[in-house]
């Protein structure tokens, strides 16, 4: 197959658009893959749509080699299934609601787990029919409150999503297993630099879960790793908590003016100046920091929070939000505040001089959860609820009891892995792909049960996996450029090889149209730069290298001694070949 | 490749589905292709997902091959392009609005001709870059008032669109040509009985546009045709106007007593007692029947209208919305009716007795447009405005003028076919295909223009090209089925051969598992029915004639004296083969 330049559906751009973030989107708009139709939602261009199917045709090649059954549900689905399993309430903003013409209610898919899960419960009745793994490759749609980076995070973008149907969870971990084992396969084809994290599964419930990172600065998320092995999400990270100190030589707390302190920072100088500790100075790390929230629930509930961390550790909304899922959370404003006149902002604190202020037994009823190292016996720095005053020397479980814990602090390098196996190094990366034990929650609220060996009805447990098939192109490219462009995997490039008609005349036309004829009909897809006219060998070489091809044919002066120009693209190696043994020579660089 | 009945997702059903009209919907259920979601949108299970890839691989090949470039647009589009173009308005009730959290305005795209046109412009500046050709094969959506039909009709459903570029009408009708000969291909390897017939634009605007109709008398659009050649879906066919007449010894109009004449049908039969003719009866046809409708246009306004249609024929819905389109039109009610005092319900008539009812510059304002056989000189019989009263002998042109005509009166076989190639007759089809010619309408409103060979710039002209892709599978089973199920042809069917291990034991599960590995090694796509147990032979048989695949081997009793046997699903021939030739003789059978 010959693409022909002078026809193909593409301009290269020689400016960055000035909304592309990242070098994959930079990149993928300026050689012409893709173009952005509004914001988060994208057009595959001719080119683009090459690489995305051919990303595609991995995913389905290795979902079919461990038997999963591919299907296509619809996009548009109707509201009740969702709200059978609460999700129409739960997604609030994140999904795009319609209604159709008689006031229906329709959503446009964010996942599928309910219309797999009624399928399989409309066709299967037995234990014999298990298990069976089905999988989509589908168009899904998100409301992201930040669509970013191109298709990375997009509104409207393409998910293979499978689940597994077992009848025991032993079923479930051979089906888990399986595929896991398929994802590594994907993501070691798609030549990722990948890690395999725990995770938390978020809304959607369930027990073992780990998401495939694609290791990358410009990915979004942040995950953790130890030099034994431990990897995770910072949402799924655990807190190694200390052991309970002893607190007998404690003084008692003593509230003590500390004015001008609107900050940590503050707080501890003036504690230095005013307060001088004998030991060592004081740190950040000694005061608490009490943070206030409010939460919505998805009936539309508001509650407060309080949250108390470490003054050395930020608040990490991610893991919070995380943690609270599907209910959502915002700082508590000035406004809602004024409805506990015992915080004075600024110097909160959970309990001084007789009186409690945080906690369900306190003076606000305000919940109060506090990070897993605030563990009996540790003292304090904290607010004392007096404008102007910190108290000091205030011991958790003898001065005040939190009504629990929370992970909500930031996690930071080195910090200990939670199973022993040495501190943590943080990283970024992007979520790929996710596998995760759902159990028993969709097929319990949509009633998917089956009749086992026994005769007797039993609840179907799934699993659900995940993969960014459209995201999966941009990150592709992330690995795969250098200053002058993209450089496309032999696997998923658009085309196997670039044919440059580099210079004038019939002669070199005719050759180079040859040599593209004879490339295809040895199977080979080309793309044929037979652009004639203004458009100098320069632009040319420059849009060889843009587009990413990985191997280049150059037909150009040396036709005159009857040799052309192979060039590797992405090591930059070049070698003069003789013209006939141009396409036997090509075809060996690709085939490899 | 093996498809194992005892794994692969499908369970036939034994019962037509409630809601299932039409054969092919019923058996494409029955059988396990499809699941209904939501009204007018489904699911497709994994045989009718293998069955819609080849379909939609047969469309690619055909707009590949005359070098239409495939790209894909989003689904979710921004409101802007729709508006500039007026169609977000135009639309009305057709399509589904979607607001992000944002409350930005989306529509779920219904046809991408904004789309296209704008990413033409964003690429394109030259002449030289024309003629291009772009399609998309995708997901789109409409509200259809009355989905029907299981696929035939959906909310979702799958569609090729492509677009032509041209810089002038020369290239157009090139585009055109080139992508009707595509069509012809395309639908003959469908194996679709269909008419090419001429068609009216409808919302699209523009001059040449054919429909390619599959013949079946379960669809839902009405075409004609003549012995001379002529086809036209019945919105296109334009009357044969006759020549006027003349009417000089026609008597004055005279008004009188019909009393109790509510329908046409009694109007005659008093006419012919009361008032006898000499010539002949009076006969439906010599009535005038006028109708009383509002139209709603695209802003909102509303505007009533009268049609005049001889009184043996309807006037025809579908006739009369396709001349209006955009306008919306519904019948006037009473309540509306009451604006006009002058109006006698089921006396109303254009004109008598020094008054003038009907008409622009009537007593009522009402527009009157009149079917184009109401030439100059004809006389009728119509309403008096006078309760219990017509006129008789009322000659258009003497005593009314209409202020127009307007193609909304019923087409009836044996019209005359305007382009004088004899008598219509009426066929039943459904639209599968529709070709024309756009024009600069997108263009224009978009602002896509080129400079031409002299440097000025001129307004691109596009053509527009569509075919239900998801359509076409049901339409195929329409042709492809008896009462047994579906029998698909080869080139789509979700497998080459359906093997059957028809009888118990190991030694015949072994000969049937054997004979499917070897039909699967020499390239054949097998279903292999290899569930054990209670399933019966005569199950097997039953699921394997309506799941329908072209040619089945039955390992059955036979297999004691070495044969099996080969079955073509469609001649219901059966041939006893050695078990030895019967790789090669199934091989032979599927490539035919």
């Amino acid at each position: 197959m010959i693409l022909r330049l002078s026809q193909l559906f593409v301009r290269t751009l020689r400016d960055d658009p000035a909304d592309a973030e990242v070098p994959s989107h930079r990149l993928l708009v300026r050689a012409g893959y893709i173009r952005r139709a509004a914001p988060g939602i994208y057009t595959w261009l001719p080119l683009g749509l090459r690489v995305y199917r051919k990303v595609e045709q991995i995913v389905r090649d290795e979902m079919d080699a461990i038997g999963a059954q591919e299907l296509q549900f619809p996009a548009l689905l109707p509201k009740e299934p969702y709200e059978a399993t609460n999700r129409w309430t739960e997604y609030g903003d994140g999904i795009f609601r319609v209604q159709d013409r008689k006031g229906a209610d329709y959503l446009l898919g964010p996942t599928h787990e309910e219309m797999f899960t009624l399928t399989v419960k409309d066709l299967y009745s037995s234990y014999k029919d298990l298990p069976v793994w089905l999988y989509q490759i589908q168009t899904k749609y998100r409301d992201e409150a930040r669509p970013r980076a191109g298709l990375m995070r997009g509104r409207e973008f393409v998910m293979k999503d499978s689940y597994s149907f077992d009848v025991d969870d032993a079923g479930l971990e051979r089906s888990y297993e399986a595929h896991r084992a398929a994802y590594v396969r994907i993501f070691d084809r798609f030549g990722f630099d990948y890690a395999i994290v725990r995770a938390t599964s978020g809304a959607m419930g369930g027990s073992r879960s780990e998401e495939f990172l694609a290791r990358l600065d410009v990915g979004e998320d942040t995950y953790v790793r130890s030099p034994g092995g431990y990897a995770a999400n910072v949402e799924a990270v655990t807190t190694l908590a200390p052991e309970p100190v002893a607190y007998d030589d404690v003084p008692a707390a003593h509230a003590e003016d500390t004015p001008a302190t609107p900050t940590i920072a503050t707080l501890v100088d003036h504690l230095n100046a005013a307060f001088p500790r004998d030991d060592r100075p004081w740190s950040a790390g000694d005061t608490l920091k009490n943070v206030l929230v409010t939460l919505t629930h998805p009936d539309g509930t508001r509650e407060p929070l309080a949250i108390g961390v470490p003054g050395d550790r930020e608040v990490d909304q991610k893991r919070l939000e995380g943690q609270l899922e599907p209910i959502g959370v915002a700082p508590m404003t000035d406004e809602e505040m004024k409805e506990f006149p015992a915080l004075v902002k600024g110097y909160i604190g959970p309990a001084h001089g007789g009186r409690t202020v945080l906690g369900e037994e306190s003076e606000t009823g305000i919940r109060y959860l506090v990070d897993p190292r605030v563990v009996t016996g540790t003292r304090w720095v904290t607010g004392a609820n007096v404008d102007g005053q910190h108290v000091i020397d205030l011991v958790a479980g003898r001065d005040f009891t939190p009504d629990g814990t929370i992970e909500a602090a930031e996690v930071k390098a080195g910090d200990p892995a939670p199973d022993g196996s040495g501190p943590l190094e943080l990283a970024r990366g992007i979520e790929m792909g996710h596998v995760f034990q759902l159990g028993r929650k969709y097929a319990e609220a949509l009633g998917l049960q089956v009749l086992d060996e026994n005769g007797k009805l039993v609840t179907v447990t799934m699993g659900s996996y995940g993969i960014g098939v459209s995201r999966a192109v941009p990150v592709i490219a992330e690995y795969n450029h250098d200053d002058a462009g993209l450089v496309w995997p032999r696997e998923v490039a658009p085309a196997d090889v670039h044919v440059v008609a580099a210079g004038k005349g019939e002669e070199l036309f005719a050759a180079a149209e040859r040599i593209s004829a004879e490339l295809s009909a040895a199977g080979l897809d080309v793309i044929y730069d037979d652009r004639a006219g203004k458009v100098s060998p320069g632009v040319k070489f420059k849009d060889a290298e843009l587009i990413g091809v990985p191997t280049i044919v150059v037909v150009g002066k040396g036709l005159a001694d009857g040799v052309v120009e192979i060039k590797d693209r992405r090591s930059g190696d070049r070698e003069e070949v003789a013209v006939d043994a141009v396409v036997e020579r090509t075809v060996a660089a690709v085939r490899g």
